[in-house]
């Protein structure tokens, strides 16, 4: 018995196949039995085909397929056929054949899986991800990762064609303070050091630039031992780049068409760049947030002007102590109950709200609402003129610190957005934030903090600034932001030495620290270092938008817990006192 | 002043763009002064272009010029002019052209830099790790990452053209044992739980197998915590490779396509596959090794039959005690001084050698030897017989275990190869190694040991003997071997959940053993799993054979030294006490 050959995939064969002698392999997702005759569903990667087995055409296969039970693995050799008439089935590639099967190999059986692949049924993310190989059987999953091969492959695909060069930079590194937690590795050759995963490899995509590579790409892991969500895994994919001699508007271009070119391979869409363009402070003050969501209106109106002078003290006593006062104008929300009312407040009060401040508009202008009475006729007026506000609106007020102003109305804004069924998942809307801060004082800590990172440049006119008002300085930064999530981020960044030694220093980074932190990159930019400037997006993010799921962990192939473990090989795990002493270590758990 | 817009890269201009106005940034290598005319070339990744000063057409920039140094950094203007006939310079491209400066930029300066960019001179592998910027601007570096990125993309097309799927596996994993150490990554959130980094993706290419995927394919970080040599790094680049429902035959055919692909793409070689196969057992006779560098004879010859009955008591004894005794003829090199013999001596010695019995090939067959007293006339003959030897030539004996005289003669072999130059760096041999033993005895760990991994499948025909004589189990793994390096190696995977068992239980792991170590994946083998294989090359070292390098550092941007620490960023380092107490690890060095 000679060993049989695939001649085609389950997706492959339709009519003008018919009387082929083909070969198939795959899984049993159905069986069905009819007067005798046993019909498969039988499974790939790429799609099903229905086998057929007649004990009066071919009785030996029949007499073996009694056995077959759900993804039990087979190859099959037959002819293919066409489905009597009334059994062709069009929601199927495949769906106006079948194959009358002549030779069954069974490859391998199967016990019961855990859950059933066949139907659309809930499983709960632990049993999916302890059985994670039968997850991703599933099509829906298997069509995830084959939308992420695709990307990438497309991403690739424009990089190259642009110039740039694939070059690897290391994963075993040096800890660089990025903000976030490094995962670190132990030493073993060299006793108490450590290295650590690359939360980014910024440094090492400057310094190869500094070698002249001129343009570089990566879609390289990335690792952060922080606390997770929803949207986070303690590694995760960047598509990273870096470009010499260009400004921000070459970069800009050269990634809207990697933007465009991905959503064309992938979703056939064209989305006609250049994007939208906003700075940080429009962003913030329409959207409350740099990462706005323009897929819909609901826009921040600032009311502090007004507030200032109104009669209602808690709004004047704000707007006058150096706070702000701003709205929303839910367009014909006014059917909301007292009680959505409520469950917006509790929402926002996580936030930081102290409360939630609303007005349904009435007919001729008149106000409904708790804080109707502390206003007069004229700052009614006014507010309703300024909020552009009719009959069946409702009107929602933040009014406290700005910061803590931004965060709740952008807040609201997203969850009235949610309710009232505006974020639609087929619309991709992308917006450029640029002109960030370079810093923002971090009352915590009390010293200024890179907005993005100490590498970012200054915008040349606001040099001056850096010492007198570093506040006020702004960056050569942008992200891109699609539907309200940042898929990416970049900056020009500093190539000149004495820049990057007073941007250390007016973030509280002393000569002495400046150079045993980033010493080498410092050094680096003393001996030729071209302008240069990059970008970096979150590929798991960027799938999970284009593929339309709500978690990154359905487009991971083997993702993580909320808890960073792995319920399929059960990683992390312990190891040996052997393998600690080896490493200069000594545990200080409780066994 | 507006910014300049680069045109061109230094490789770009010829004859064709004379006349044009052109803007090239990039580095100054040389600058020379003649007759008050200042000439520059200058360099960036693609290539040089002569850029030209002259005061009397245009004195603003040759002033500035006057400042210029090595590798600082510039953009110049002007127009593309033909060098004066006797200038041109057939040896760069663009070599027939020069740039007449109308406007300099000056984008960086540089100081002198710790060793010249612009000489062939030898640097310090430390130096240059050091300023590995620097380094990399040297062309021949920067040509191995071009050659690296040209590479990885000719692999990637073909595998995305042949139905694989670029899918990717974790980096925070599970310790498996392969053989080799792992390096392990503290868990923050898991007291006294460790990741490992994987050491290949094998358990999660056979779990994508069983999830469906077909073919998969990655090009992937590899970490082992060995200790190392000089064609050795503790992260290192693997393609990775598995593919379902195939044999030995299909992996190989489309493994030499890849590799026939990637030769045609990066050096323009046709390799011309099917390649040469050799069975395990007939290397290790012919060559000693299973990698033999087929490049060159000096192949082994068995005298074991001729020493059981010969009068010399030292070969007799070893062949009647299951040794053996073989030899090399290297061909016409009876030359060898006193002295070069006493060097080969030592030299293997160090693989293991007692000594090295030589004979020098006179006129009539007479031996010039220290051993020719031990033989017989007869004897002589026999063995000058079977080994083709004529004057000129010269012997060399093994004779002690086989494993020995394996290890000493292809050391010797590939030793006399290097003395005879017949290393051809342009001549490239491969050679499939098939048929290996499934497993060997491990006489230190009194045990069997996987020769390959424990997922290698056995032989069907040797199935039998799993229990009987594991010794003699042929499995189905297959080496690809370059010019005597190993560059690639698989098998075909156990797909059946018992023979998993047999072959775990013939290595010494018992049931409890197993499911702790590889619960999930015998767990997974009961679930569908479908025959599949694979393989794995290893980049680094390919990349190496492909540039013509003698250490795979010239093809990996940032290397590590063989203390495992990187010159560069100082790389690894020290770490606080609260980073470890948040580990729950306490410091077992000496601070």
């Amino acid at each position: 018995m000679g060993s049989l050959v695939r001649t085609h995939s389950c997706n492959a064969l339709g009519k003008e196949n018919i009387g082929e002698e083909v070969t198939l392999m795959g899984w049993v997702l159905r069986r069905r039995d009819h007067g005798g005759v046993i019909f498969i569903d039988l499974r790939d990667r790429d799609g099903l085909t229905q086998v057929v087995f007649n004990p009066e055409v071919n009785p030996a296969p029949h007499a073996k397929a009694h056995q077959l039970r759900s993804e039990w693995v087979l190859a099959v050799r037959g002819k293919v056929s066409a489905r009597p008439g009334d059994m062709a089935n069009p929601k199927l590639a495949t769906g106006e054949i079948e194959i009358l099967v002549d030779e069954l190999r069974i490859l391998n059986t199967s016990e019961t899986p855990p859950f059933p692949l066949d139907e659309e049924v809930e499983v709960g993310d632990m049993l999916r991800m302890q059985y994670r190989y039968l997850d991703l059987r599933r099509p829906e999953m298997a069509a995830n990762l084959i939308m992420r091969h695709k990307a990438v492959q497309s991403i690739r695909n424009y990089l190259n064609d642009s110039g740039f060069l694939d070059i690897e930079t290391p994963m075993l590194t040096r800890s660089t303070p990025e903000g976030a937690r490094d995962y670190l590795v132990p030493s073993r050759v060299n006793a108490g050091k450590f290295y650590a995963l690359p939360q980014s490899p910024q440094l090492f995509k400057q310094l190869l630039m500094i070698a002249g590579m001129d343009r570089y790409y990566q879609i390289v892991k990335c690792f952060r031992d922080e606390d997770l969500r929803a949207d986070r895994q303690p590694e995760f994919t960047q598509i990273d780049m870096e470009l010499s001699f260009v400004d921000e508007e070459q970069i800009i271009k050269v990634t809207e068409g990697m933007i465009a070119k991905l959503f064309k391979d992938t979703l056939g869409l064209d989305l006609n760049p250049p994007f939208k363009r906003m700075v940080y402070d429009e962003a913030i003050s329409r959207f409350g947030t740099d990462r706005p969501d323009t897929r819909f209106g609901l826009e921040l109106v600032n009311l502090t002007d007004i507030a200032k002078a109104c009669s209602f003290k808690v709004f004047r006593t704000i707007a006058d102590e150096g706070g702000t006062v701003r709205a929303i104008n839910a367009k014909g929300c006014a059917n909301f109950s007292r009680k959505e009312l409520d469950d917006l407040t509790t929402y926002v009060v996580q936030f930081g709200a102290k409360g939630l401040a609303w007005v349904k508009m009435k007919a001729d202008g008149e106000w409904q609402s708790p804080i109707a009475k502390f206003f007069t006729d004229e700052e009614r007026a006014d507010i309703t003129r300024a909020m552009d506000a009719v009959e069946g609106d409702v009107l929602f007020f933040g009014a406290d610190k700005p910061a803590v102003v931004f965060q709740v109305l952008s807040e609201l804004r997203l969850e009235l957005a949610r309710r009232l069924d505006l974020l639609k998942k087929d619309v991709f809307n992308f917006t450029w934030v640029t002109d960030f801060p370079l810093m923002e004082y971090d009352e915590k800590e009390k010293r200024f903090q890179a907005l993005h990172h100490p590498f970012t440049s200054p915008r040349e006119e606001d040099l001056d600034k850096l010492e007198s008002d570093p506040g006020k300085v702004y960056s050569r930064a942008y992200d891109l932001v699609l539907n309200g999530t940042e898929i990416g981020g970049g900056s020009i960044r500093i190539h000149q030495r004495d820049v990057q030694a007073r941007v250390l220093k007016a973030l509280g980074i002393d000569a002495e620290e400046a150079n045993e932190k980033f010493g080498f990159l410092l050094r680096a930019l003393e001996l030729g270092a071209p302008p240069h400037g990059g970008l970096a997006f979150g590929l798991d993010r960027l799938l999970m938008l284009i593929c339309g799921c709500s978690s990154i962990r359905d487009v991971i192939a083997f993702p993580k817990t909320q808890k960073a473990t792995c319920p399929l090989t059960e990683a992390p795990s312990g190891v040996s006192r052997k393998q600690l002493t080896e490493l200069y270590l000594r545990p200080d758990w409780k066994e």
